[in-house]
């Protein structure tokens, strides 16, 4: 493999270890043309950053990332953080002309975003948002059908995120429940998957009309053993026009008994159509007219060696975790980084970020004012 | 079985076909307290009716629907005529004392509905909208779920009612696709069954908020060989408040490629979910969150001798098919004349068809005007 | 539609309701050449065939089916009695110049079923074994796919039929649990299906290789009270080489907790693969190599208008029941009645059924040998 | 994490990769109280093995594995090469002392099994085979069930384990179709699997009666370009008696069209049913006779952090891949071999090796001779 080059990790959490895994696997099976090592994470809490350090083998801990942003062997500072934490670490970062990746959703607001956006583009550095579904084999074939002409002009784009973390009204509050921590609730967190999903799989969306609803409008706060108000939304839902005319339809929810991790997508166009399932993340089913007598939609096991990124992995059948989406985007980054070029259209760029977090915002407004809001 | 009673079919298309079969099974598999005869069919091509009596054994037929009200041994008129065909004559039967039944939509619009609810309320007559799905076994199962409470507290309600038969731009245009004839497109004629399910299984929809949509705006009038105006929705897509709280999603498409014939519905509520589809209308899916650490979507296979309406049929396994709905439903329709009270609320009576075609007109305004409507 | 054609019923119990109902709708909705007329039933409790033919529109009954045989305005006697019935009154008929139907399994041994084969020959009247999953549309599908070539050199046929009927040690003795009754369990009630089904779709059957269990070895008498040994088996499973090659899995279990009714069926070709599900009655799985990178099971709604009989019924995606596999297999004897010829190779005649009843006997017999048996 | 441990492999292809992988996952994710350190692999290509521990990160490469046998800083010999390379290195490796790891199957055949067993007996080293599916997550749940009486007495146990890797006849020779270098054909390579499965989630087998097959009997080789001779089976099809009594059926095969990689299981039980595919391979479907009414089976994503080795891993919903079967089975072999005793019963051990090697010949023995082969 290719040189060598310096990752730091802000953040040691659920996606911290999800980051974490892929770029050490991506040494492991991938093509790479750069050799990521992971020279340093930052934390406050010292215990926790140190063990995290040495679990994952980064050479090295801060608990102030400022410092890690100065150290010369880093290239790409990898933000997973909470959503409050994700703007200024990371313009501190393009600043300092670090190669950048954020934690989806970008920022707690489409200003944030689009200031994030802006400061990557005069630094000239590499920007992405870890939106990692799409990289999910399933999806990027959805997508290559789409492109290709193959379902035929599209009609419709129906896409709903839709987990049961919150159905139970005693469930606890956390960070992603607080609106000066989150930006938005479900909308942020799940919907802006669906939302950027969208815009890859169907084009840029103009007009949006929604709701946003919180059934729960208090929980415990386990910290302080207190009530707190719940001031984001618990999901939303929102009719979408899109610039090429077809119509969508988006939900996300976490009170979806049920559903642990499902992110539904289909696709109607004229000549045929495509369904995908996150709980079942190795399949896509594609339907197409042409098939005649024998149509019906097709259960396609998306582990076929020409399959995307299938070629790195196991034989045909022997089925990936979640995981290795991150595994595919963050090898994405680094061939786009070596070819020094940007990550789209395939990846979601610092722009798309703020496309979506504007896209967010008409959705909230339009729940606000109970009409079609263009998004800006 | 029971006494006599005169059914006089107005009609002798599809739906007729299926009415018809369904009046003839319920003397072989019911246990109808009321013995239906097909006394008389009317229709206004003489040679096609005629041919229609003698196959399904009418006693004998009518080209003008007026003269069979007037006939003495006719206590029940089915009217299962295109849309705009609905009104008249059936407000004509309610006149001439008759118990009467209409195809779905009730009417072309709410007004129509209005006249036709007041009308049978003032003749006391029993009156039904012939909303079959309310009939699955499944669907009934669903609804005793959500009424006793197993699904706990109601958050979402989805349907979609999904065909693909207008996906093809070369699709002939019809009379459905005629304002004139229909009232409104998809909306009626597939969007009237999941507004009467979502009001059936969850309760009265205060406020919508919808998009109609016509891809193709003209086709292939194959009568004449030109190309006409298609001047109804090809569908819609509506988010809804009902007066229990729940969010719900509505959407009904014939641009659905990929989908012959899927009404698919989810509730899910803070202890449970349901979910079903037309195209497997044995199968319900539940989930209850009391099953814990084998929590998981149960398909139940509604053909238990215990279930609904099971017990005039075969042995568990031995599934329905789609006709039988209409079976069900009018067996309740005899079995509530015999009574001498009102189809409701497991069907829908008249009242039921106005609310229908009340938010039928919700919709299509909330689309002209872009926002927010009250049911009236 | 043709001339009328008398039909006289012997028995009235499940198959015999399935029958009548069948022979009903043949007029209402086939084409068929010629008009069944339901002239009789024949039953030994008086009070039961009476009501029986009332409820089903027979013209008249008998308590002694002798009488009804010889009544000149019947043209075709359709024997629905249990499996010890089915010889005799059938052979009489036969050398009454009647035309025969008989349900499965056609009789209680080879020997039986080749008295009956033989005599069908030297009278030469038509002859079917109502093998009714033969007249599945989605099995026809499958059959018209294998027969073309479309799945290549046939390498694989798997076939399950599983109940759970028996899997409580409690559930009552009946007759199909008695020998003398029977001739076998679920040997002859269910894996008579199968074995006709492995004939029609792949071809002869060579050599069988089998086991048959009884776990549960006496039952208690719900008319005596009294525990009774199960003298036949609860289920088996047999290992079988077709004439072309093909191996074979056959198994039917009513101990199979969780199946309702789960006729499954597998073909795998060397270009292509067929799944089946009779609880799932109008979809047919299949799987084409050809279909390269975009290859997957495609689950077809055997529902569109070119599918087999489905001219006969709704529009896509209006799903068939059960009963309608009767409907299509009696419209079939119908119209080769009509034509003067034997109802084979679509439908089983009584030839096949000596065929089913042999390996049915080689099965028993390489149970009881452990070992190899050429079918005879 | 504790003391580290040397681990050395043997072979670097397809497994060599997985158990690599899965090795450097236990520290990342889990709480093994061992920490296993890749210290070297050996093979005898240079440049490959060279490659192979550069990319996997090995502190050295070995091209003789007797060289690596005697370091002492490794106590843990991986076996995963080719069958007939289990034997000789891995008892070598037992008599240097080693704890001992060999992929599946064990060995050619019962007889080197069995020496493998014994020795690994004498020195007292703990040995596992890696039978990987047992640590599939959904199968640890579905012992559990099995093991609590939750299904009641078991009836029926079916296995299939399903590929179409030969199915196409044109597909090349590969060393797993010679006799001389795999031992058996597909009766080892999948059937050994199920066979390990029908052991470990039903008991002991007693009796068998198989039938190989190979329906493509020569194949071209790529490496001489010449036909050669197939000397395996492509597949086989048994029935087996459990010692318990109950009934079951296995069969593998590569000519399974439309099959990546199907490992489906169901067990019927007198109160309820399991079933698992390994296509989905984060699911298992449950059915318990005690949901009465809404019975049905449940898909269950076993994906909760009560699940059996979720809590190492990501929130419910977030699948897992294949590879983890392995991280899970060499985490156990870690924690036993720090507690100092055998893997069993969970895992397999050489002595379960030897019993799947004698069951596999004792099915090669039946399709021989014809009958029933009592299990040695």
């Amino acid at each position: 493999m290719g040189r060598v080059i310096g990752v730091g990790l802000i953040g040691h959490g659920f996606m911290g270890r999800a980051h974490s895994l892929a770029w050490r696997n991506i040494t492991l099976f991938t093509d790479s043309p750069l050799t990521p090592v992971l020279k340093a994470v930052a934390g406050r809490r010292e215990d926790a950053v140190r063990e995290f350090a040495v679990r994952f083998g980064f050479e090295r801990y801060y608990t102030d990332y400022r410092l890690m942003i100065k150290d010369p062997g880093i290239e790409v500072i990898d933000n997973v953080t909470p959503n409050y934490m994700h703007k200024e670490p990371t313009i501190e970062a393009i600043e300092a002309g670090k190669h950048v990746i954020v934690e989806k959703p970008p920022a707690l607001n489409a200003e944030e975003a689009y200031e994030m956006y802006k400061a990557a583009e005069r630094a000239g550095v590499v920007n992405m948002v870890a939106f990692n579904y799409r990289f999910v084999p399933a999806i990027v074939l959805a997508k290559q059908l789409i492109s290709s002409g193959r379902l035929g002009r599209i009609y419709h784009f129906r896409a709903f995120y839709l987990q049961q973390s919150l159905a139970n009204p005693n469930a606890p509050l956390t960070w992603r429940l607080k609106r000066e921590y989150a930006g938005f609730g479900t909308l942020a967190d799940l919907g802006s998957h669906i939302i950027d999903l969208a815009r890859y799989l169907i084009g840029e969306i103009n007009e949006v009309n929604g709701v946003l609803y919180t059934f729960n409008r208090s929980r415990l706060n386990p910290a302080t053993g207190l009530s707190e108000e719940v001031n984001v939304d618990e999901g939303f839902t929102a009719m979408v026009k899109f610039s090429n005319g077809a119509t969508g339809i988006l939900e996300a929810s976490k009170l979806a008994t049920g559903h642990f991790n499902s992110l539904i997508i289909e696709v109607n166009g004229s000549e045929g159509s495509i369904r995908f399932n996150l709980e079942r993340v190795n399949e896509l089913e594609v339907y197409l007219t042409s098939d005649g007598e024998l149509s019906g939609f097709r259960r396609i096991l998306v582990t076929q060696r020409t399959h995307p990124f299938i070629r790195f992995w196991w034989p045909p059948g022997h089925v990936l975790g979640w995981e290795h989406t991150f595994t595919h985007e963050l090898y994405h980054f680094l061939t786009r980084l070596n070819e020094g070029r940007g990550v789209g259209p395939e990846a979601a760029d610092f722009k798309d970020g703020w496309r979506v977090m504007s896209i967010i915002e008409a959705i909230a407004k339009s729940s606000r004012e109970g009409d079609w809001v263009n998004v800006p």
